[in-house]
Formats: C-alpha cells, sequence, structure tokens
C-alpha cells in the first residue's frame, strides 16, 4: 500500500539494520486518517473471506484493527497480554516469545468471544518473527475458529514470520514489505517479489 | 448518549456493586460502529475547543480516542504503561494509583509528541476515581500543554473522579454517567441532574 510505504519513508525511523520506529503514526502517536485507509485496506483484501471476527493484541494493533472491524463490519477482540492472570477457566491462553526482550509473555482472550463458528482474519501492527501472530492463532485454534488470514501494516520481510505462518498455509497480507534497514535506509519488497 | 446507555444495558454484567464489566464492546470486545458514533460525539462536544491533540491510555482508551481523532482531524497519542522504561530522558513520566489493584503503575508519553503549544483532549474508557485522568494531566502538564476537556465514555458517578477533576477546573465530557450498581442494578445520572 503506497501510503503506509510512504509514511515509512516520511515519519519512520531506522534506529539499527533491525529495528524501525514508527512512533509518529502507528505505535504511540496515531494517526487516524491513515487508520482509516489501513483499515479500508484490509476489508478490500478480506472482503470476499465472509470474516466473522477480527482478532489483535494490545496495544498497537487496536487502533488498524478498528478500523478494519468498521469496515467488514464485525467485532474485533483484542488478546491481553498479562502476567498475572484471573478468572482462567474463562480464558483461553497461550505466549508469546520475544526475540528482542528474549521474554516469554501471557496473551488471553475470553472464551466468550471467540467460537467454533467465528471465520477470525488476525491484525497486527508489525509482522517480524510471526511469534505474536502464532500466538494468536494458538488462541483462536483452541476455540475452534478458522484463522482465514493474517493482515498486517508493516512487514520485516527479512526476519522468518511470512515463511513460518505461510509454511502452516496461512494467507499473510502486509501493507507495507521492508526487504532491508541497512545502512539507515528502508528499501521496500519490488512488487514483483511480492508474489507469494 | 442514549447509544451508550442502551448497550450499557443490554451488554454490560454487574460484576458487584463497584463493577460494571463491558468486555462486550469496549474493553475486550470492542464494536467499531459504536466506537465510531462515540468518536463522533466528542467530536461534535469538543468541535470549538481548536484541540490539536487527543491524548488517552493504552488500551482501553485507544478505540474511542482513533475516533474522536478522526473526526476532530487531530492526532492521537496513547500513554504506554509500564514497569521498567528505558530512554527516561524522551520520556514525560508520571505514576497512576490505582485503588482497585492497591498498585501503582508508571506512565510515558514520548516528549516528542507532546508540546507547549497543544490544546489536549484527554479521552478514556471509564473514570472512576479519577486517577488515570490525573496523571494524563500531570504529563500534559509537564509538557507545558493545555488539558481543554476530559472526554469519558463511561462515568462511575458514584466514586470521585468527576468532583476530583473539577475541582481542578477541568471540563468532563461523559457519554454515560452511572449513579448507582446496587442490586445488581444499572442506574444512570438523570438528565438534570447532568447539569454540573
Amino acid at each position: 500500500m503506497k501510503l503506509v510505504e510512504e509514511e515509512i519513508v516520511k515519519n519512520g525511523t531506522v534506529l539499527s539494520d533491525g529495528v524501525l520506529k514508527v512512533d509518529a503514526f502507528l505505535n504511540h502517536q496515531i494517526d487516524p486518517k491513515l487508520m482509516e485507509q489501513i483499515g479500508k485496506e484490509f476489508a478490500e483484501r478480506f472482503k470476499n473471506d465472509k470474516i466473522t471476527k477480527i482478532i489483535t493484541i494490545e496495544s498497537s494493533g487496536i487502533a488498524p484493527a478498528v478500523f478494519a472491524g468498521l469496515y467488514l463490519n464485525v467485532p474485533v477482540v483484542f488478546a491481553r497480554k498479562s502476567k498475572s492472570l484471573t478468572m482462567k477457566d474463562e480464558l483461553l491462553i497461550s505466549e508469546v516469545y520475544s526475540f528482542t526482550k528474549q521474554t516469554t509473555s501471557t496473551i488471553a482472550i475470553s472464551k466468550k468471544y471467540i467460537t467454533n463458528d467465528d471465520r477470525v482474519l488476525l491484525i497486527d501492527d508489525f509482522l517480524a518473527n510471526g511469534q505474536a501472530a502464532k500466538g494468536l492463532i494458538d488462541l483462536c485454534q483452541q476455540a475452534g475458529s478458522e484463522v482465514v488470514g493474517v493482515g498486517i501494516v508493516i512487514e520485516k520481510s527479512f526476519q522468518d514470520g511470512r515463511k513460518l505462518l505461510e509454511d502452516h498455509h496461512f494467507r499473510v497480507e502486509s501493507l507495507a514489505r521492508i526487504a532491508s534497514l541497512e545502512n539507515g535506509t528502508v528499501t521496500f519488497v519490488k512488487e514483483e517479489e511480492c508474489a507469494s
């Protein structure tokens, strides 16, 4: 999506070969008009897939997810990251490993809000190693729901997330795909390389 | 706002005299169409106040805040709750005490995204004792920005939050004001009592 790429070039900051800071418009300060366009784009890409629910993860997934939910006309549920969980019997629980922080965190969704009838679209701000997506997929599968696809705002294509998801036959739609952050420069995956 | 009151009656659950569960549409599962209407309502109430920025707090404030930001045409910044903060010199930091959990948590906003030119609208899902709002106001005041008002989706009017804010001359706009949750029943503040 041209708009997201342009925003990254204009307002993103390359902190290192692996880290792109986008707190100007996505995960700290949020540009609502951009989120609206992002939501429309996700809705367009998944409009024929009979999505019944969007699942995301707090906090940075929420803004793109609610706009996708608005245009697909479905509820959004955000998984909570939590250390101490109460009422565990009402929750679906999974774990997410962070390669960056080298820590494992627990994520949870109430059993009430995801069922075996649901056709789920996962939305998240970033796809890097795919661990958050993997945790969300685990929650959906525990509920017996079908994960129809994964919608990502920014994919770091030089990391393993897309491969991990595609190896398990999940459809991944990323609005911006970053081939490299080397030398302080953002290089996007070229269109013709996006066929997968 | 009639729509929010109706949603509370229909899909809220009174857990105790002090606790209303609204995870069906606001703070776990999110109803995007309701959030859109909530955003429009906040925008309508503050349209003449030259708001330049909306500040909220993760996670449940984000959805109503981004829609308010969309219709007021201003950026949204969400304060992060954090235990371990890095890069402290780039952050404004405050503390929020939770009467429920009896814990203090740290909240932070990057100095980059709030300035002394900003006219700020604070948005949050709940107003109870006003401690979260107080923390957000502290962050804004550290930045030298002006807090023009506080927009709340659900106010527990039997707790002290509104009084605390009004005593400090902040304008509070709550879309639903709950007078009582006693006997498992939601009673709203009557219109004529809302003059304050």
